[in-house]
């Protein structure tokens, strides 16, 4: 089935994301493929009568174009609220482990996958629900990670782990990275974390600067549930961030409770690129 | 049902472990269970009539009872050979991340498995292959790992390594390691890898102190397969080795084709105590 | 030259240290040796008019002598202001690099020390100089660390690295450290630096979770001058922080330069415990 | 005072090396400076009659011009046996953390060179000393490190190290580095040591995949005298190797006693290039 409605998300302020995405806007037309855009990228490329709200947005497409790096790629996926819209991650002046289509790339593998010749790469999210004096007071998602994080001036926190029920350490260390495969080669490899295939169902437990050298990163069955405690207090505050986008203030006794999700980020495979090639441009193997 | 034929087998040559078995030999009998031990073991108990050949051990116990650290785990699991032969494995005198029954509780645990109270902890294992000019010279399996390590007086050798005939990086390094999760806490972590799980299906792929400081460790599917190929050349010699157990001498050219077997390790899981329990109390954790 | 004063130090509000502390008063008393303890600390054992100003222990005191952990050694000798005071460090109720010396061997040691039998360990310390616009803004002092840090939602900071005005690198990270051979055990080892001898003249400079891989800690000779320049700006903050006690906020462009101070801290070595033996201890070596 | 003798060394066997050589040979002619090459070298450029025997290259030549990677550098300070020439290193074909001046700079290096325009980068050497029951059985110089390693098969070494007649620590593991500064980038690194500035005066430490995790790399004062006793035999044979180049077989019980060279390698520094400008391009820092 020929996909009809595309979606095109840039990083916001970015003129030339806009002049991409501009371009990109007329050559569909072209294609007589209609496109949707949010109304702040509608006044960048001067057709402020063109935006849409994001829930517009999210409803109707059934493509996403998204230009930028991982980040631009993170708040896409936000948006979305978990329906199965393919995306298609163009990278666009950013690092980028999962936004693998080059910008020079676009338009062939647009050819392509509006005449339905791709293929989906099923990305895992992480459900993350903080739990104050037993009540779930916020509900989270994650594509890359959940992540504690002591205030700057205190020297150490100490979280409480459990998976399944099962006590597993109390870490004394900077934070805990609760990460996706996906998230694996993100702020859990700065921390000495492994990197995990993304087409596993895993879940990532990676200590940040622990006090205790033996306490390694750990990897998970992707049905596991794990429940962090935050048990001491530090004056300067301790804060829970998904996807480095959100940040919510945690206090002592708080715990945080991540699952995977029943929802996935589907994400267009690029022709003849597979995820070794995509780490060994990244990390400059060989 | 109940338990009527039990296998005991203990390190060669070490007269503890030697005693230990002698007692339990005596148990057993007590119990009115039928015990079978090796020629090596009979004699050094002073019963060298009871003494029977590694195929009849492996093809007739309905328990394996083993007493030693990892090392005789690991050689008891090889003797097996893949039936489906639960083991208790009584930690003595070793590290042992899967000895996890300690001496005193030997005849508390063996009572309630012989009423047939226990649960089994179902550990995968590797299947290797070694090939030369397309040919399979060799094959071993492992419940830890399989290693290609460099000679002594090489300082670095090249590996080339393609999953599922996706090429991924060409290793230059000391050696590499291929782990299930039971040998993450192994070999694996002394080489910076991460702990995983034993629950997963997995297989992990750690460089040995490798040229290139990004060439991290990987955690990839257990339904992957790996192949190792030797591309250069030392003067002394690589080698494969399984279980730190079997060495093969590798010729420049010849590949490793690494899968998960469909045989695995059935291990007797001791009451109130779980894998965390195990890795605090090993790492030291806290 | 028999010690005729000394100064007493416990972490203030805690019960047990002041106990500790109370005795020892008699002791000294007992032994013909006046005592100087801070007017918090007089309060907390009973003897309000016993206490005197932070200024008139520091200037006074002849030997100091400090019950607690490092937290509590470390601010005792920023209290000394650099005067060469011997400290006899006391460990009670922490962890402690560098109070070797346990409760029971206060008393011996405290005769041997009186006696004048006793060892100095000179420890380096480190000078920091804020600079803002070309000005000095700000100038601390650290036994351990200064360590610039970002704030807890930003994701990465930019820290430009010259020494002795060679350009080094631009970490992305979450930090860096630079610290003393004495503070190498403490937050730079959590954050995979190595251990470098206190005996050693030396500068440490390790990355906190590098984007850049192989942006490894660098040891540097102890006359070098390391300049940190904050290049980007978090909208959260950027923190320096000495000895994890003092935290200044850091604006883009900012830049902090350290070096070797003068000035040094004298600890009592205790009898018959090299550096090695409190290393195995504290890392649970072998 | 100008320099009149040049002393040219290549990797052997490599045509391309050899050409480089032959016309610097022809160059060094027309400057009426003198050339002496190595025997094997000098029928490689075809001119058998220029060759001459190690010991008159090393005792006559005023300046070392050495082709090649670190290897070749390092069988080049070998050959001079402390004699105080200065080398001047150009990569070819390697990696090289040492052999900073490239191809296209050497004639414009050799000439500020040959004026006396130069400076020299002073790097410290360590000298080893084997120990078997009390007597030295042999003696090593090596400008990157002295290195202990397993033999292939043997899963595990035991060494103790002791630092100035101070016990440090038995370590379990792969084997043992001990670096100078110089080496610190070379083997150090991939099994995770720190980078030590090559001005500084020290001793490295660093254990290769250690058993125990919190056994971290250590660095010592340069005057220090580093004794590593063989605790257990591995029946595949441990080595001792130094800068990669000598194997030497070890027995249970033998000792290494480690201290910096009074002995030091002159390499000539090129010009505007320093020592941080070098890892960052061998590192692929930013």
């Amino acid at each position: 089935m020929r996909i009809r409605k595309i979606g095109i998300i840039t990083k916001p302020g970015q003129p030339e994301g806009a002049q991409v995405a501009s371009d990109l806007v007329s050559w569909c037309r072209g294609q007589g493929v209609e496109v949707l855009v949010l109304t702040t990228l509608a006044s960048e490329i001067g057709q402020p009568e063109r935006g849409v709200a994001e829930e517009a947005l999210a409803s109707e497409s059934e493509l996403l174009v998204v230009i930028g790096g991982d980040g631009t790629l993170l708040a896409a996926a936000r948006l979305l609220e978990g329906r199965p819209v393919p995306i298609l991650a163009v990278n666009h002046g950013g690092l980028g482990f999962m936004t693998e289509v080059m910008l020079p790339e676009l338009y062939p593998e647009l050819e392509k996958v509006l005449d339905g010749a791709f293929t989906i790469d099923r990305r895992v999210m992480l459900d993350a629900k903080l739990l104050r004096s037993g009540k779930t007071v916020g509900t989270h998602r994650g594509l890359n990670d959940v992540v504690i994080n002591k205030g700057t001036l205190a020297r150490i926190i100490e979280l409480e782990a459990r998976v399944n029920d099962q006590y597993v350490s109390t870490f004394r260390a900077d934070g805990l990275i609760i990460a996706t495969p996906t998230g694996s080669t993100a702020y859990n490899m700065s921390a000495g974390g492994a990197i995990v295939h993304p087409d596993m169902s895993a879940i990532l437990m990676t200590p940040i600067c622990s006090h205790t050298l033996t306490n390694r990163p750990v990897v998970l069955p992707g049905d596991a549930c794990v429940v962090v405690t935050l048990k001491s207090t530090s004056h300067d505050g301790v804060y829970m961030t998904v996807d480095g986008q959100v940040g919510v203030k945690m206090a002592t006794g708080d715990s945080l409770e991540v699952r995977s999700s029943s929802e996935e980020v589907l994400l267009v495979s690029p022709q003849g690129k597979n995820y070794f090639d995509v780490l060994r441009d990244k990390l400059k193997w060989g």
